[in-house]
Parts: structure tokens; sequence; C-alpha cells
């Protein structure tokens, strides 16, 4: 294992140009496989990315959440699998280092920093059935948890639980190794292939108090409450990277492959009245969608950087913008996943591009949470002047 | 063989609904699959159902062309690849019908009743590599064509050609078998994977004069250019088909497996206000796009039924109705199979369930000519009075 | 008085293009004005279309509803106040018809085709502020009641109230003239101006047991209920009427007005390829909307005839195709009143033309009652199967 | 006459908002009424904001573009007319400034600080009727105009005509009184109704050599071609400021005026989740315009800093941001502007609130260029990597 590598940001940006033309290059086959994209997975350790987000005294290369979501899309644009397993590890990352006491989340740092290590997700707040049973210092945690996303080929694992009597929900961390954790490879989905967002089974997993995220605990404070925050920032940047990369790959075939249609006046089809016109559209929205998110990073940022001197109101504010960027870059998303195809042309169906993917990807992944009630919570500020209350989804 | 049997208006939903019974359950794995759905198109063939449109006097069944759609559509809900070649080969019954000699077609039409022949398609007029060139009473027929929908596992091809001197294009209907044939296993699309619609070579491909469709020939009256008109309806029909299709599924996905969102007042996802409105929304679509296209096709059988009496002016009128539906049911079928995902929740895209199937059969069968010349050839008609002139599009 | 003329298809159709074309000389000016019509209400009585829906024992014309309907569009292209009363008149003689027994009706429908009465609204049930009092065979009519269209001017009135200690809604026709009534001249709206939908009182009216509505009463079985869907029959067709008007004005106004953009390739602005892909959509929504209409109103014929056959299943089925043609008709509507000027150009806004009416009047009448829940209704059929249950709106 | 009041930022906003609430008082009986807002203009001479965008030196208050172009937003918000003529004014500033040179602007800029001038404006590129003809030291303008929006009751005016031979757009800064030119009281739109748009006459107009804008003269370098940039930001922020106003109307209107349908479960129309939905997706359609309407802003202001070493690539970025910004606030306008009824209710189309000018002001505004050929020129850039071309629209 060698030393994290010293990154400054241009460093980075080269870093992830490396591994963005690497993926780009067997990402059709890896779409159709499924599956743990392991040796990107691997690549991304030895990267030295997954310690982004991590601050320099641990060992991490300090990046800013802008920065590390400027990753995170960029990796979107060409490979949406990736971008969500490596945005949920910083994603991880921050809820321990929101919902845990700093002798807790600082070894964990550095230890993620020291040996590359890959966070996942067995964090499932509406799956009710791992239970937790308390012993004198340790705790039981059994049961079945779906949609564990990463949790595969990963170090250490954020895991939930509901305690038996009180129905308190538990979160620890743990390796991903211990004795009666089993990840299965059943996640089966059309789109966000390689996310291994599969189920994982608890039998009699012994989690130590001191792993325990308990102080100051989840949603405790509106500071520890931007980690829901930063989950929906993530999927933000996943759609707006979908489509922005779809938005490249369409654009390069209607200028190199795409002929005009035989009735229209114009001799190259980038030139088509109506094909220009459907372009025009495509930027309107997405550069909307662009501002919105770059908005709602920069207030997230600016939360972060206020820590526990964060209060609920200004935590509110930063969940609306993100609220309203993550329905923006959805919308444009799926516009353009699927209307681009009406400039490309039928070839461009042809299914050695699997160009459907983008769509299929998107769709995928934005059923996370349904986006009439995220409406809905918008329309609550926008109308009632009522910022939304802290939840795992708001 | 077996004479064809004789079937009745009830007794052809009775065989559609067995076949429709048999196709389904079979559909996920063979998208899945693509290639040639073989068993299905022999028990297409043996159901009788390939003389559907073929008049009682030539062992045909004898049905309207509203009836013979009907089935289309009924196939399409389910499964749009075999709706496709079985639609199509309707269409180049008619081609012959359109095109040739009485004493061309009926023989073609007896022998297709009597035999069980599949017709598969190789006319592409945007596609100029097949040259003719003609010696004494026949034609010599080489070069290369693409999108040959149906032409593998078929008895009998409609092939087009570019005359040699004079550029004009002539058409053919030759046995499948022709030395000099070679239809390519090559059609791999994102969507539509059974339809076959790969290319083929013709060399040295040896036609007989009685074999080409010159008496009155391609779009030479009004009557034989419904022909372009009848290959945009049965696009209409996949299309409203494939809507209707995955509002059935999702429906019943709602109704049974869809659980309410935890902020939903709501006891069951089925009455959730958001959800509701927009099954509205669906229904008002579907059911705009359902009688659109009813409209259409009563107009095309009538105009069929006058034959060579049918004026310009009343087949631009079918031409403006087809074209109408057909753009209503691209907008709602595009619309419903991504939006439908939005009230099913994230477990319905599953991959066992293949879902996405609906999309990507629409996406791919819709870019066959472009949604917005067809626009712009309604709005000659709306703004200026200008009825289509007839194409192999119009 | 004067007998009425006996109108047949032809000359009904004779008799309303003379009336629309009297109504749109002045439109533009009675727009600005508001207030009562007064001439064109006299010249709709001496017609002989106040009749139209009554049956020809009666004195009537006799026509279908799909008849009278089609004479309540074709008022609404050119002046959808006019159309608004006009049809509300219809809905009031059917009212009587359906609420009440035929030794009330028949003498009122005679007595409407003899003297040529105009009937007018103050049902609203809604508006709770109409208390009645139950005397021995008399009852007292007394408060306020709002949106009472058509109501001056009028020779007869339906009017509703609350009974004092029931609650129960009970519906009168009475004379506008009756002592107690007040109708006031306060309707002030940016659209339908001239449908006088302001406010009445009612002091101490009394009103006899022969004029309540009691026997089969409102609402009573499948039958009556069709007293509501002809409401909501009425408001579909006025939009449509309007959305019609809005494309024809506009059309006549791009060929012969607007000049093509000056960087537009077009010689003509009618040969810009953006303003017919435009005319295209306009045509594609307009078209939908109309067959849904179509459809709906052979329904609500058919189930007209049927009687007090109709059971509650067939007129739920009629209930969902108004719902879903009068959702369609206000889409199309409102897009084409605002779309369109994007065609016409910036100098269709001109004071003088008034265009912008078609708008008001559109944004006015559709907000009748909410789409949002017309959707929800629609959307309990789609997906749960369960037909509207009977209410003033449904 | 006095001097120029020194306003800051915090007296600037106050100003603006005083005059706001003058504005606001009167708005809905001028909107009714039309022709020139007399009162309202001369509040703006005297509050000193027609110096906002003059430099300090030369008397004025020295405020950026980002700052001058708030308060025409906020302007718009309740009078839109208002807000253009007094956009224009400064957008006339800025033309000479930038066609002009210094010797002939200083003194504009001085003396209309000093003097509290108004300028109007008689430039329209695409009306060729005003010719010029060029004499010894002098010009001779004849000819009509149209669309001179605010040039009634200026002192100043820019106007343009066609030089006889050459066919050359000559523009000249004159005094509106001056002999020869008569201004029309003929402006008569639906919409915009107090922004004075009527028609000029030029008859023997006398314009001196040093009244003409020739050095460096029309869209002659970059720089000088951020003119009819900074024209379509005006618009932009006249859009937004009508979508802002309307938005902030209704909402107070829903609030405390919309009851709840009768069928909704909500207690108040503000908690049903129709409404709320509603109101969440107009947010994000008002912020989504917004943020990119701010980011033009600021490119504007940077590209202006930059004066003559502004080049034509950077000054195509801000082309395009500026199209893309005017584009989404169209639509995000006149959205909300009809369908915000949808939420507000039938009672809210009452004539006294005049609540349909919203609609009605951006409907007639927005056409001042079409949509689709700014969407064409976005996709230009989008597509094919190609910056606009400076033109009077671009």
């Amino acid at each position: 294992m060698s030393a994290p590598v010293e990154l400054h940001p241009t460093s980075i940006r080269r870093t992830v140009e490396t591994l963005v033309h690497s993926f780009a290059a067997s990402v059709v086959e890896r779409d159709e496989r499924g599956g743990t994209p392991k040796k990107e997975r691997d690549a991304l350790r030895k990267s030295g990315l997954l310690t982004l987000s991590i601050p320099t005294q641990y060992g991490g290369l300090g990046a800013s959440w802008i920065e590390t979501l400027d990753t995170v899309r960029e990796f979107a644009r060409i490979d949406s699998s990736i971008a969500h397993v490596y945005g949920f590890h910083h994603l991880l990352l921050a809820t321990v280092r929101l919902f845990a006491r700093p002798d807790q989340w600082e070894p964990w740092f550095t230890q993620t920093a020291r040996h590359e290590w890959f966070w996942g997700n067995a964090l499932n707040p509406l799956d009710t059935r791992t239970i937790v049973r308390k012993f004198d210092n340790w705790y039981d945690f059994s049961g079945k948890k779906s949609f564990c996303s990463g949790a595969l080929d990963s170090e250490m694992l954020i895991a939930s639980g509901f305690e038996e009597t009180s129905g308190k929900l538990l979160i620890a961390a743990i390796p991903s190794s211990r004795t009666g954790i089993t990840l299965h490879h059943d996640w089966n989905s059309f789109g966000q292939r390689q996310t291994d967002s599969g189920s994982a089974l608890f039998e009699k997993v012994r989690v130590e108090e001191s792993e325990l995220l308990l102080d100051p605990g989840p949603l405790s404070t509106p500071f520890a409450s931007l980690r829901p925050l930063l989950a929906q920032l993530i999927f933000a940047h996943l759609f707006q990277g979908i489509g922005e990369g779809v938005f490249a790959e369409i654009k390069h075939y209607t200028v190199h492959e795409t002929r005009p249609w035989f009735s229209s006046p114009a001799s190259h089809a980038n030139k088509d009245q109506h094909v220009l016109r459907h372009y025009g559209e495509f930027w309107v929205e997405l550069e909307g969608a662009r501002l919105l998110l770059q908005h709602a990073t920069r207030l997230f940022d600016e939360a972060w950087a206020r820590g526990e001197a964060l209060n609920a109101e200004a935590r509110g504010h930063v969940a609306i913008a993100i609220a309203t960027a993550k329905i923006a870059a959805t919308r444009s998303g799926l516009d353009l996943s699927s209307q681009l195809f009406d400039v490309a042309g039928a070839r461009a169906t042809h299914g050695a591009l699997r160009l459907d993917r983008f769509w299929r990807n998107l769709r995928t992944q934005t059923l996370h949470d349904p986006i009439d009630y995220k409406l809905q919570e918008i329309g609550e500020w926008a109308l009632n002047d009522e910022l939304p209350t802290p939840s795992f989804y708001s």
C-alpha cells in the first residue's frame, strides 16, 4: 500500500480524465454485463480520489464539496454506475463525520486514506426488516436490507437497523467483512447496472457501541441534517452528468453520422432548422439545470463550512435549492435522453452503441424518491414559506 | 399443408388471444435474446392470420383493414416486434395488390393463403445501393439494402432497386430463396429486437418482368398511393399498441405492487392524489390517440373500398388523418412508457421484468421517419390547405 | 309573438350562420363593453334556436344533443359569452326535464317554445347562502347567490337553496320577474364578459310546491344524473369552440398579414419551417380534442335516449368520456390561444383586434371546476376501474 | 431643476421601493386607460434613477448593469410598461456610449444627468421607411417609423434611417422636439399598454453630422455589438420581472382568498396536494430562469467592463447566455401567468383585479423577435459550436 498521492486541482482533473478515458472504453460492455466493476473500483482506489473529500490532516486530498461533486458529475457523464458508488462513498464518509464523534470518524478517515478503503451503503431508512438487539456494550444486527449500493467489494459499510424495543433508527460503521454479513450479487435493474444495489443479510452481526453513530446521531442538528441533502445533491449531480453525457454523445453523432431527411432543404443534418431548434431547446434545459445545480452546490459548501453553527433556516434554504436543482436535472435529463434520438435518427439505436443506457440509467436512478412529493415540499416553501422538515429524503 | 381455417370475427379474436397469451410467456426472454422468433412466426402461419387481409375468394379470411389493424395493435400491446413483421406482411400483400396487375397479385394471394407464406420487406426507397440492369425480358438486381424487416424466415420478398440508366424505382415480388439473395442476421438495435430489420445483399438476382410491380406501378394513382399510408397507419397501430401495453402492465403493477410514499396520506398507492392525477393524464393522452387512430383507420378503410375511384383529395385527407394519429400515438406512447415509472416506483425497474422494453421498442420504431417533417406536412394542410404530395413517407 | 319557425337541419345551419355573422360584427366591441348582449339575446329568441332541444310535440325543433351542442360550439368560435348563456338555456331546460314530473316540464317546454323564453341560471350548489323555509304548500327562498349566468334578461330562472332544517338542496323553476328577486349587474371578469354571471338576491321569494323539482329530484337516478354531465359537456363544447375560433382567426392572420422573420429562408411566413411545424402541433392538439368531444357527445346522446332505463355504469362511462374531452379541450384551447401569437407575430397584439379575448374567455371559463380534481376522477377510473359518483361536478 | 441626488445602493433601493409602491397603487387603472404615464415618468425623472447607469464623473449614479437591471426587473414585477421605457432609456444611453465618440456622448450624459432627460426610441432596423439624404454637413431624415417605445414625453430620441444611395443604416441622437418630428399617440396593444410604442413621422428632419453615431458606429466592434445584447437582456429582465410579479400576486391570493375544492381533503387551499405541487413546479421554473438571468447579467457586466478590449468570442458567449436566459424567462413567465389561475380559482378573474394583465403584457412583449429563431441561434452554438453573428437581434 502506498501513501496517498498529493493531488492538486490540475492533477485531480488529470486523474479524473485518465479514469474517464479508461471507463469509457468499457462502459458499453459493462452496461451489458452488469455486476461489480472490480477493475474500475480498484482504479478508483489507486487514483487517490476516494480520499478526495477527506481533509488533508487525515491524509486526504482536502477537496471542497464543489470539487468533489464535480468529479461525481464528470464520471456520471460517462458511467453513472461508477459515479453512483463513488459519490456514495463520499456520502458515507460524510455520514460518519456528521453523525459520530471525532474520536470515531477521525480514525476512520485516516484509515480510509491510508488503506484506500471503499465505503458501501447498507442504510435504508424505509426498510424496517433489520432489527437491533442491545446487549451489554454491544448490539446484534439481524435481518434483511435492500438497495445496498456499493456494498459488494467495499471495505467498510454504513448499516442501519431499528432497535427492537424503542423502534429507534441506529446506524453503524462496520467492516464489510464482519462475520454474519452476506452481501448478495442480486442487483438486476435495467439501469445503473453496476451499482451493486442488491440485498444484504445480517445474521447476528455483532456491532460494538463505538461503531454506532450516536453522538450527535442521525439528523440530530441542522448540521447533521446535511447528510440527506448531500445524498440528494449527489443524485442531482448524477442526473445532470447523465444529461450532459447523452448530449455530448448525440451531438457528436448528429454532426458526424446523421443525414438530413430527404425533404430537408439543408445539405447537412446539423444545419436543418428543426434539428437546430431542438438543440436550442436542449441547451436551454441543460443550462438551466446546470446553474441551479451550481447554485445548490455552493450553498451546500457554505452550509458545510458553518459546521454546528448552521441553523435550521439556513439548512432549509439549502434543502430547497437542492430539491429544485434535482427536479430540473431529472426533467432535463429524461427529456434529453429520449428526445435526442429525434435529431440523431434511426441508426442511433444500433445495439452496439447502447445509447439507450442514458435513459435507462436515469430512469432507474430518478425513482429513488418520488418527484411529486419533492415538488410538494418545494410548494410548501414557495406558497407557505415553510422550509422542509429534515428527514432522510428532505 | 391444411386448407386455411374459416375464421369468423369471434374465432379471430380467440385466435389472437391464444397467440397473445403464448407470445406473452416468452416476450421478456425473447427481447433479451433478439434474433428471429421462429416459433412465433410459425404459430402465426398456422393460425391463419397471415391470410387475414386476403379476400375470401383467394382463400383468405377477408377481413377489413379495421379488423386487420386491430390484430396488429393487439399483438403490439404484448410484443411489438411480432406485431411489426405481422403488420408488414399485410402491407406487402397490399403492395402487390396496389402496384401490380390482378393476374400478378391474384396468384400470389392464393398461394399465400394456401401455403401459409410470410412476406418480408426489402423495399427501402431511401437506400439507393441496389442497382437494376434490364436485359431482354428479365432484370438483374444487384447491391445492398438495409432495414429489411421480416425478410429472414420469409417465403416472399418485396424488393426494390433503381434502374441503372433512368434512376427509376423498380419494385419486385420474388421468392426469398432465390439464388443471389443473402439475408444477414445482423439486426441489432436496442428496441424492436425481433424484427430482423437487418441488411440484405443482392448478387445478380434474376427478376422476371412478370415479377415487377409496373402496372399501375408505385404511387401511380391515388389508390396506389394508399400504400405508404398503410405503412404509416401500421406504425400508428404499433405505437398505440405499445402505449396501451405499457399502460396495462404498469397499472397492474401499481395496484398490486406499488407502496405509497412514506409521507403520502393515502393508505394505498392507488389512492394517492398524485398517482391518481398521473393516471388521469395518461388516460387523456391515450384516449385522444386512440380516437384519432380509430378515425384514421375508418377513413383508410373507406378509401380502400373506393379502389381506383379514389381521388387525390380524398386520399390527401386520409394522409392527414393518419399523420395526425401517428404523431399523437408517438407522443402518448413515449410519455407513458417513461412516465409510468414515476407512479410504479423504483422496484419496477427490476431487470427480470424488462419493463423498459416498451420505451426501447417505441423509441426505436418511432424514428422511422422524423416527426418534425410529419408535423410540417400537417402544418401545410392546417395553415395552407395543401394536402401532402404522395411519397413513400406521406 | 309568432309561432316557432319549423327548422330543418339545413335551415338550422343557415340560421346559425346568419347569427354568427351578425355576432361577429360586434363581438370585439361587446367584449370591451361587457354587460348584457340584449340585441343578440333577442336575435336568438327570434331565431327559434332557443327551442332547438325541445321535442317537436312541445313546439320545439326537436334536435338531438349532438345537433344542439354543435350550435353551441359554432357560436363559441365567434362569441363564447353568447354560446355560454345559450348553452346554459338548453341545460336549464334539460334540468326541469330530468328533475321534475312531466306535468311540470311539459307546460314549461310548451311555453318556452311559444313565448321565446330565455332561461337563466341561479343554481350554484357550492353557494350555501340561500336558505329555504317551508310553509304550508309554499316555500320562502331568501339569501344571496353568485355566478348566476344568463339570469339577467331571462324569463325563467332555475334557482336553488338549502332547506333550513334538513340542509337538503332544493331546486325550483320560477319566473325571473317574481317579487323579491333582484339580479345584479355586477358581473365583471376579464373574460366571458357578456355572460352576466353576476350575483342575485332573493328576499322572501315565494316558490310554490309545483315549482320545485322534487320528483325524481336532483341526481336521483342515473338518468337524472345526466344533468351535471350536460353542464360539463357544454363547457367542453365552449372550450373547443374557442380553440377552433382562435385557430381560424390567427390562421387567416398568418396567411394574410404575417411577414417572415428577416433571417427566415422562406419568402412568406406561411412557408417558414417553424411556422409550419407549429401549425402541425396545433392541428394535432385540436383534432384530438375534437374527436374526444365528438365521442363524448355521441355517448351522451345515446345515454339520453335510454331515459330512465339508463344504468349507473353506462352513465359513468359517459362521465369519463366527457371529463376526458373537457380536459383535452381545456389544454388545447389554452395552448392555442397563447401560442398562436408566436406564429402571428407582434402586430397581432393590436388592441383593435382584441385577439387576446380567446385566451381571456377560455382562462375564465376553464376555472369553473379544477382540472386537477377532474384528472383525479379520471385516474380513479383508469387505475382503479371506479366510475365517478354523480355530483353537480361529475 | 435641482442637482441629481447622490444615491447609494441602500438609498437606490429605497427610491425604487417608494416608486414601486406608488406605481402599484395606480397600475390597474393605468393598464385599463393606456396612454402616457406622465406622472410616473416625471416621478422617475425626479427620482434620479434616469441617471443610474451614467458614470459618476458625468453626474450619474454610476451603477453597474447588474444594479441597473435589478431596478428594471423590480419595476417589471409591478408595472412592465414603465419598466420597459425605463429600461430602454438606459439602453439608449448605452447606444450613444457604444456607437459614438466620447466628445459626443459625454455631453449627452452630462446633460441627461443635469436636466433629468428621458430618452425615447425611434430605432427600428426592420422598418425601412425612413430615408436619409445627405447634404453638405447635415442630413435629412424623412419617413415613417413604427414601434417607437417611450418616444412620447421624451427629451431625446435615438432615430434611425437608411441612406438613400448606399442603403446604410444611420443612427442619430436628436432632441425629440426638433422641427419635423411628429410622435403619434397611436399605440394600442392588448399588453404593455403604457409604453407608447406607437409610430413616428419624420418630415425633413434636419440632423447635424455631430448628431450621427458614426464612430465607431453601429455593431462596428465586439464592444459596440453589446448594444443589441443589452436590448435582449432588458427584455429578459422584463419577462422575469413579470413572472415574479404574477407569482407574488397570486401567491398572496391563494393564501388569503382561495378556498379548497369541495372534494379536497385539505382544510385550506394552500395545503391541497395539487396546489402545492403546482407551486413546486412554478418555483422550479422561476428559479431556473432567475439563475440563467443572473448568470447572463454578470457576463454582460464583465464584457462591458472590458470595453473595446472585448473580443468577438467573449461577446458571443454573452450572446448565448442572454438568449438562453431570455427563452427561459419567456417560457416560465407565460406558463405562470396562465397556469397560476388554476391554483387561484375562478374568482381571481375578477375584472377589478385585472390579473390577466401579466399574461397580456408578457405575451405582447415576448413577440419582439421570434423565439424559434432565437432557439435556432442557440442550436448553432450547442450543436455546431458557432457563436451568433452580431445583428440588431442577436
